[in-house]
């Protein structure tokens, strides 16, 4: 059986469990506490070379890294991620802007007040700045279409709720973002409807 | 035809002409200066919503943006993309890591440096830290094989050297990194056979 390393904590790890949850993948989770260094121990480095989760294991032993790497993974053949190479790679481009201009900053200005338990005024104005533009990116986009690609949910949405269903915590406001919310609650139905823990 | 809009100074895009060059996929180019505007002007923001280049607009009309989802776009069915699931899922590890953990230091860095003329102390010391470390893990990596998937050059080593070999301009030392430096040389022979300007 395929086992997920991850904290339940981190929107990255959700995304795995999410995705094999909402596929059918049956999979063992192993909790690993970054706080508590579980990311930095001899034996958790040998499968994960960057310290990093998620992490999962395939039951033939292979490892794979990268959150959006596994998802598109375990999503292939599915309906989250629909054969047409161009709709692909318009998926895969949200991904990849998820990594590089959403999570930073929406999940890293949450990483300082959830996990590190800093005040407000400790995260960088920039990150909070670029985590504002990502939403309002988001926000125009999902004022005219439901999903972030095509006419149903794929890998893409799931990318990019994981964190911004998360980002009040980092202090981001969605009550302005009508579109955001609105998705994010169909997101909620087609992905999130069992209970997680969502606290460190 | 299909057509690229970009910057040859910039690493991102300069991923996309090397993918089309190498794998001989005709293109028409079209210069975006981005320190002069030309990624906000109307005409390009209706193509391209984020205002970022690399974009590319095949010849039906339809457009592509962010650098990793283009050239895994492009690679399909090509060598520099192997039809192996598991490979395929390795080599995006890869881009997702470029894109979070390596492009916004090492790129970042140079782009302070190079484009806005910033004197070294004004790259934040978590930017060239992060950055060295990015480089440390690409070492690491290379010391046992000499592409970074399987046996073979990949979009993987595209995406990793496109900046990479840029990164002296952001103040980063690559000559204490020999593995990185024999693959550079290695990928400069299979990919960046032609003299390209780097200057913004």
């Amino acid at each position: 059986m395929m086992r997920i390393f991850g904290d339940l904590g981190s929107g990255n790890c959700l995304k795995v469990k999410t995705t094999a949850d909402t596929l059918g993948i049956a999979y063992a989770w192993t909790h690993i506490d970054i706080l508590k260094g579980q990311s930095r121990t001899p034996e958790f480095l040998a499968l994960s070379p960057a310290g990093q989760v998620p992490i999962v294991q395939l039951s033939d032993g292979r490892v794979l890294s990268q959150s959006n790497a596994i998802i598109r993974y375990l999503a292939r053949g599915s309906h989250l991620l629909p054969e047409d190479a161009f709709t692909q790679a318009e998926i895969d481009a949200w991904l990849f802007w998820e990594q590089n201009s959403h999570e930073p900053f929406v999940a890293g200005a949450r990483f300082q007040r959830v996990y590190l338990r800093q005040p407000a005024e400790h995260v960088p104005a920039r990150t909070m700045a670029n985590g504002a533009a990502a939403l309002d990116r988001m926000e125009a986009h999902l004022g005219g279409q439901a999903w972030f690609v095509n006419d149903g949910p794929t890998i893409a949405d799931i990318a990019l709720a994981a964190y911004t269903r998360l980002a009040p915590e980092g202090g981001f406001d969605l009550t302005g973002r009508p579109a955001v919310t609105a998705w994010l609650a169909r997101c909620d139905e087609a992905f999130f409807d069992h209970p997680l823990e969502t606290a460190p």
